[in-house]
């Protein structure tokens, strides 16, 4: 959707996000764009007042609960938000009255979002309203909203409302069914259960008025408790309203309402908790900011994008992992995609692993929904699932049901056939323990994930005696618009690595834990036989690559689909398959995303065939005129950013950077009402320190080899390596590509 | 499920249901049992306080909205009732303090659930609390509810809460949006849109308190608007509320918050409402009534199942049916299908035949529907919708998604299949017209019906030129355990049959109404050529039936399906097909009902072929030991009940006559609480009337043939034919089955 000019754009500085007047027809995407959080929930952007074009959504990790067809969804958790504000009768809304001014501004740094209104309402009475809110970075189960309310022309009677609102939906559904609430000294509180998983959730809340005699008064409607203070306020004379919110489930804790309320109980002022919160958000960017001079947009839009899997990302829970929508909206229903690994765990791997430890653990807790899988399709080992939610088990719906009586439903075949996911996994497995020699996580955990996924191969591979070789057939490939296709390249050798990469596994568990490796021997039924098969595999197995060329062919038969011209479709603001339809696109050399180039991507970190510069090249050329990289998948961008950047494509490997740095801040392909691109957010990180900062990890430390582009007077930002931080301060033309070491200095481990 | 002895049945006098003792675990199917409505809407007997296992609902006839998987449904309304009763901080509900006496009563004859309760609070206080309600008959946009409070050992301040609730639900999913809410002098409104269909609902409230001194007040979260009254209550002196609701859909009127605002203000007082109402609902009886003596259960049984129907039926709305499940549960998602024309119309075509036509006449309004089902299917004409909601297209799922993620979706294949529901709607058109002589209602409307449907069926049968007959291949009979057969004899039969009445009713036309006649041979491209195919189609149109032995097969094959013996799975608590699973059960030789009886049934009415004595009984012995009539289709037992009664087996027949008389109110099937059941409680008026009355309408006036049950004293009931009516007292033993006439006495036309 080109919806540029059409609309006063958000406005960036180094760490705010900032919209200068409202706009209806931007609401939708504005509040995914304002979703704070702090790891353990995640709360979209909407009003605090109610709009009636609203999507008011707190989603809290590991919160799921059945629904039809896509089997189980993140539960839109209670909203906590609700503040209604009467003046003389006229209830604050942005839909009446005027709006003299207006600004919301989300502070990065701090993770607080605010907003300023001056407003005139319907019985002319002018008002400063200003609210921030903020959820706790230090003490994850709270939040806290101010609402400051200065009359500018009027002295009168002013009643606020803060509510917690019991019927929140997931497009209409309701989660939750009430089981009882009540009030205490404190405050209110709600005590709900999810309808089939039996999670329960207590919320409490409290008010403290400052700057005015309040009467406070407590209502209950059945699902809403409310809070209510009249005041009377006078011309220049602000009023204070301080919100404080408790929430707990019982996957955290027993009796959650109980807690709920003991801790709002407990809980000290506002301007207290904000302290402590800021706090902990400076040590959070201490660890993973990256600076850029010479490009406020960039850099803006980078610690954007870093805010939002800041804010994902569970910092003391292992059971849950990143959506792909994050908490931040609807999209995908909360399930779990190789978006977390391959996209987005990078940036945790490498500036706070002990985060990218707890989502790699989430999929071994997993497992055994990995291994139903893999009963469920007839083989052996765990299979993990192309979508996952609380369990493992495979949660992508079988349909598309039409909404039209007479429509056809749309089967969708990515949990039986998408099924790289497998490997997917244990490629971030093993780039985390190369990162931090974290050997008794490996044992206890990244072992019997890399090892019964290798089990799972072994099982799916099939040997094809007339042409000699192990072949994948039946498969989906990174590239989503060919749906049933034999011997995907980035599939095979991704196997092939996965083997490879699964005996040296299982050497080193035998030499360096025995014990354990005997105990995983007897669990997955490991043999020496089923060794050697893996070697044998790992010879055998078919990789359609042809050498002299350097091209791969993105699977058997590939080049010889109809060839397609996409400039042919410009201007266009729809996907290649939403023109073809999907059996035209499943006939044509059109890719929705990176595939081939996905692969050299993925074996580019370690320099492993079939990477090497002449590859990317050959492939380059071949494969990224075919890319839908406008409206395809957002997963992308980023991705061709770094190989166009490598391939000294300056300026398209900017104009595609930026595609994935805007993609929700200024809502480039439409979807971002549906919630935060995860995958292209974790890209960005992976384009600014892989691509433009050039980041190898040599043996002993990381090594720059920057090319920023242009305009880009300096890239400034941290890793951690084996236990040892290491910062580079980069600048643009002062080194050449070939400039190892440029600009680390180590630190130690902090 | 056998529930008996397990709990306190309710007891009977001839007028009232009553409930003397709450139990928990009746709760859901007494919400159905306690539905009470006026044709306009219908509402569960939910609690007016709350109850944590609760299902409110109250459906208006035609708000549909969509929702996946089954298209569309009648979107569950704000809830009306939410009374709330505070004392001394205690909140009146039955989980909490203790019940001293408890009694609910639904009175038939007015059409008012009423409940008293003697409450113990946790505080120790005791209080009397009557409801009452009712669904104006007199005014169907107005509601009204009445609370009583009688301190009995205590004096004290008591609030009461009334409210409209905007969050109702489709088990979980909530259709609407809220528009806007606010207050009047009268009380205050909501206003509210479906999600899709944008339907607008508007409605308003107020309370009235007499026998105290009460303070008013009003707040309102969002969705909630709640009137609040606080009053000094003292032993033994009662404090009265009348809570009066008006609500209106843009379905009805232009502006529905607007309409009901107004409305409210000028209700007259409870007492006259209640007064115009039990008026409206004795001229309702006077009508409709059936007397039975010598049996209270079966008296108050069979008024109960008439109650049911007189309040899902429209009166004032030929645009909507009455849905399988009426307007008094979530089962089939309100739904219209083939109970409605063949087991529910008779009853109002011979007492209320002004709601017949309006019945009828949805079906003409839906035509539009039913053709682009044809189109779609790839026939001429109008296909019916098995499952059919507003519009008349197609709305039966395709498919029952599983909710393990492994699970196997079943595909139901009852929209394409199960085709008889063209030929049903046509046979109740055709003795709705045979019995009012409402030619310009055939003229404008069932022609079109019966002669569009024909154009159909001679597109979708086939010639067999081996055996020189019509077929017709693939369908679902009656009997819904065979999923895919051919030239079930039910169905052919059926079609013939409309063929015979189509060419009758064309001719008719032609001979009547030429105009009329030539406009529909424009518009439905009827011709010579095509009259003669349909005549071919009667002569020779296979069904199998073997006139030596009286047998009909009752599909090609059916006797060659292997046998099965029922007694050998009693005692059983759900139905064959569960037990066996759906495959099992295509191959064997067991109905889930009456099919090849359905038919003899059908055919019985105008004693057409193949019905005769000898056919009845040789079918009978057949097929009745076959039939899965305990927990197969609910639409079977009326069916057999009069069938075994025309065969003289009279214990057999008043057993399936309180099978079916006592499905609700006793919750026999064990699936009460998702509706009414509303095809058996047609069945049940078909059962008393034709059954045991043995009316059989002659060429001038109808006749009864009465062979009532045993301990039957007296049956009593009115019937009007072509305009007149006729009263029928009917003893038992006092008239043979050959007795013609008797009891019959002309009162003209009232």
């Amino acid at each position: 959707m080109d919806t540029k000019g059409r609309y006063q754009h958000l406005t960036y500085t180094d760490w705010t996000v900032r919209e200068t007047q409202f706009e209806p027809d931007q609401f939708r995407y504005r509040e995914t764009v304002f979703t704070i959080g702090n790891g353990y929930l995640g709360t979209r952007g909407s009003f605090e007042e109610g709009y009636s074009q609203a999507s008011p959504a707190t989603f809290i990790h590991g919160v799921y609960d059945e629904v039809p067809i896509v089997y189980t969804e993140l539960a839109n958790c209670p909203d906590w938000l609700p503040f209604t504000i009467n003046i003389d009768g006229d209830r604050f809304r942005l839909e009446k009255g005027e709006i003299l001014s207006y600004e919301r501004k989300l502070d990065l740094r701090q993770g607080i979002l605010s907003r300023s209104v001056r407003w005139r309402s319907p019985n002319n009475q002018i008002i400063d309203i200003h609210f921030e809110r903020f959820a706790n970075l230090a003490d994850e189960q709270v939040l806290a909203l101010r609402c400051q309310l200065t009359p500018v022309d009027f002295a009168g009677a002013i009643e606020i409302q803060a509510s917690i609102n019991g019927y929140p939906e997931n497009q209409g559904f309701n989660h939750w069914e009430l089981l009882d609430q009540g009030k205490t000294e404190a405050g209110v509180w709600l005590n709900l259960r999810t309808r089939s998983s039996r999670i329960q959730l207590g919320i409490a809340t409290s008010i403290k008025i400052s700057g005015a005699e309040a009467s406070l008064q407590v209502t209950s409607p059945p699902g809403y408790p409310t809070l209510i203070a009249s005041f009377l306020a006078s011309p220049g004379q602000t009023v204070t309203v301080d919100k404080l919110v408790t929430v707990f489930t019982s996957k955290h804790v027993e009796n959650p309402v109980a807690t709920a309320c003991e801790k709002l109980v407990q809980l000290p002022e506002y301007s207290f908790i904000i302290k402590t919160h800021s706090q902990a958000w400076e040590e959070v960017w201490q660890k993973s900011d990256i600076v850029i001079e010479g490009d406020v947009t960039a850099q803006l839009a980078v610690r954007y994008n870093l805010f939002q899997l800041l804010i994902a990302a569970s910092r003391n829970n292992d059971q849950v992992s990143i959506p792909a929508k994050t908490l931040s909206g609807f999209g995908y229903r909360g399930h779990i995609f190789w978006d977390t690994e391959i996209f987005i765990l990078p940036l945790f791997i490498y500036t706070q692993p002990e985060i990218a430890r707890n989502l790699l653990t989430y999929r071994y807790h997993t497992l055994p929904g990995a291994r139903r899988k893999a009963v469920h399709y007839g083989y052996k080992g765990a299979m993990y699932a192309w979508e996952s939610a609380d369990t493992g088990d495979e949660v992508t719906p079988r349909w598309l049901p039409p909404n039209d009586p007479y429509g056809e439903d749309i089967r969708i075949w990515c949990r039986d056939r998408e099924i790289h996911i497998s490997t997917d996994v244990v490629y971030a497995v093993w780039y985390y323990w190369q990162a931090t020699n974290d050997d008794e996580w490996m044992r206890d955990y990244g072992a019997e994930i890399f090892l019964d996924t290798a089990v799972f191969w072994s099982s799916r591979v099939e040997y094809n005696t007339k042409h000699e070789r192990y072949e994948i057939r039946e498969v989906i490939g990174a590239d989503e618009y060919h749906e049933f296709v034999h011997n995907n390249a980035f599939t095979n050798r991704l196997v092939q690595w996965h083997f490879e990469k699964a005996l040296y596994i299982y050497d080193w568990l035998y030499k360096t834990f025995p014990d354990k490796a005997i105990e995983l021997e007897d669990k997955l039924l490991l043999s020496i036989g089923r060794r050697s098969r893996w070697s044998d595999i790992i010879t055998n197995i078919w990789i359609p690559y042809d050498e002299s060329t350097g091209l791969i062919e993105q699977f058997e038969g590939f080049f010889q689909l109809q060839d397609i011209n996409l400039e042919e479709y410009e201007p266009r603001t729809k996907s290649i398959q939403a023109i073809l339809g999907i059996e035209e696109g499943n006939k044509r050399q059109v890719l929705k995303q990176p595939d081939a180039l996905m692969l050299l991507y993925l074996m580019r970190q370690s320099q492993e065939p079939p990477y090497n510069p002449h590859t990317l090249q050959a492939n380059w050329d071949y494969y990224a005129p075919r890319t839908d990289i406008s409206y395809g998948s957002s997963l992308g961008p980023a991705i061709h950013a770094i190989l166009a950047s490598d391939l000294g494509k300056t300026a398209q490997a900017y104009e595609r950077f930026m595609q994935a740095a805007l993609v929700d801040l200024e809502n480039v392909r439409g979807n971002a009402p549906e919630g935060i691109h995860g995958a292209s957010a974790g890209g960005i990180w992976q384009a600014v320190v892989l691509g433009f900062g050039g980041i190898q990890m040599g043996d002993s430390e990381p090594i720059a080899h920057p090319h920023l582009p242009p305009g880009w007077t300096r890239l400034k930002f941290k890793l951690i390596w084996r236990g040892k931080w290491h910062e580079f301060d980069l600048g643009n033309g002062e080194w050449g590509q070939g400039d190892q070491g440029a600009g680390s200095r180590d630190r130690g481990n902090s």
